[in-house]
């Protein structure tokens, strides 16, 4: 093609890829360039506009590190992770919804005993007393179930967020292996809502949104066990005033539970505590995996 | 909104965008959001292929410095800047075509006199004559016009990418003001076609969309005149093997020319050639403004 303009460019450019080899990425690569062709054309974008758009995209690359990645950020805030998360892992009506994996996973957290563990390793917060059980959606209990819980301090900072609380990187993140009863009884901090890291584009663009960059208080929770889809999920805090507007989107309605406000005195586990305390039970339903 | 999923996300998104005070803004962020929302929805985009695209654009944030730019590599590579382009430059039907700007533009170069001059300046690759004349769409001459020219050297290379022979990154480039003829006559090197740099992600790109990066043999030009539309174009080498093909697709059917192979003898501009030089002959034709 000697004359390509902006009506026929988008067929021009689709002709040139009829040699991919890749069928499926072939399929991705069609579309997204038929849906960014459109959207340049709906909205009749101008050269500084798209200008604009090349140094948002090149200044959110320059900040992504090996512990920031501001595009996950630009994606879990504009809906699209939640998107592809939801469309990814649906649900039979009881079991527990999946939810954003977040970026403050790490990989081999301690594994603890699953009765009366404390994860909380230096970090400050209220206690909270995390009473899990891990289940079919037959109600039976799974034993055998790996659980990876992590979360933020009452500051809202995790462990990796070069907090001066812990020492190894490893406070408030564990694993578990279920038992019999497929329950956990664990001991942490009670979590707050907090705002995501808005020293980026990513902040930048909330607040030409005039959207606040606040999620609400939750405790991370992925479950794995073969012959279910693994359970990527937040439980999070009834009651929290951003359950409505997470600006990641994340919030799901089975996934809401209650922490329970107690005064000092005996806790779940025993201890007589001197301080009040938090108190938080939760089911995790696993949905089968359906060999197809 | 507590129960999010990929068939209400969207409009969940989309009304977190009430307060957003830049119309335009958000006519254009509204209009993204939808887009890219349905381009996963549609692909039905798996986690693991977010991921990749996820690093898709980190590398390419990370190979971006002060003097490569890979996020506009892309946008040229899928079409989008000359999609761009041509929708914020139509023309009437005998003004020269608008096609990108590309990476390699330098500015102020040297400013010289439009008669004579010669912008090699050490750069290798067989003599050529450029003849242009800068007009109106009647046909008449426009004094005082400034034309900015810049091009590659005989293998392809422009002085700023680290090439051997450039001692001060201004060679093959500089810039004339028109005389009453509205004419530049000035000696350069003959282009040819080159690939763009394939080291970066865009490179990977083309190879899995099995596309060689090839652009046809051009000069660029970009000419300002208070009262016409600043024409930013190329003009394309005639029988160039790329012309249809053109990795970013900027071929427009009025900005091809016809370089002329002459044996050893006397040049355009009076002096005796040794060895065999081409001659170029081309008309840059200006839109006028209209005043809206």
């Amino acid at each position: 093609m000697r004359n390509l303009n902006e009506d026929n460019i988008t067929q021009a450019v689709l002709a040139r890829l009829v040699d991919m080899p890749d069928n499926r990425l072939k399929t991705i690569v069609v579309n997204l360039i038929q849906h960014l062709h459109a959207f340049a054309r709906e909205t009749k974008l101008t050269e500084e506009e798209w200008k604009q758009g090349i140094d948002f995209l090149t200044a959110t690359g320059h900040k992504c590190t090996d512990t920031r990645q501001e595009f996950i950020l630009l994606s879990d805030t504009i809906g699209l992770s939640q998107l592809v998360v939801a469309q990814n892992h649906q649900r039979s009506s009881n079991a527990t919804e999946q939810t954003v994996f977040g970026p403050f996973h790490v990989p081999n957290s301690p594994l603890l005993p699953p009765r009366g563990a404390d994860i909380t390793n230096g970090a400050p917060g209220d206690p909270c007393f995390i009473s899990a059980r891990v289940m079919t959606t037959n109600g039976e209990p799974l034993p055998g179930a790996e659980v990876d819980v992590w979360q933020a301090d009452s500051e809202g900072y995790y462990d990796v967020q070069d907090t001066q609380w812990s020492s190894d990187n490893m406070s408030l993140r564990a694993r578990f292996i279920t038992d019999e009863s497929g329950t956990l009884s664990i001991r942490t901090v009670n979590p707050k809502n907090y705002p995501i890291p808005t020293d980026g584009t990513v902040g930048q663009m909330l607040e030409a949104m005039h959207r606040h960059p606040m999620r609400p208080a939750h405790i991370h929770f992925m479950v794995k066990k073969p012959g279910y889809d693994t359970l990527i999920t937040h439980i999070f805090s009834d009651g929290d005033p951003y359950l409505d507007s997470d600006t990641v989107f994340g919030v799901r309605s089975n996934c809401i539970g209650r922490f329970l406000k107690h005064p000092a005195g005996k806790a779940p586990d025993g201890t007589k505590m001197e301080v009040p305390f938090h108190t938080i039970t939760c089911d995790l339903v696993l949905e089968p995996v359906v060999e197809s």
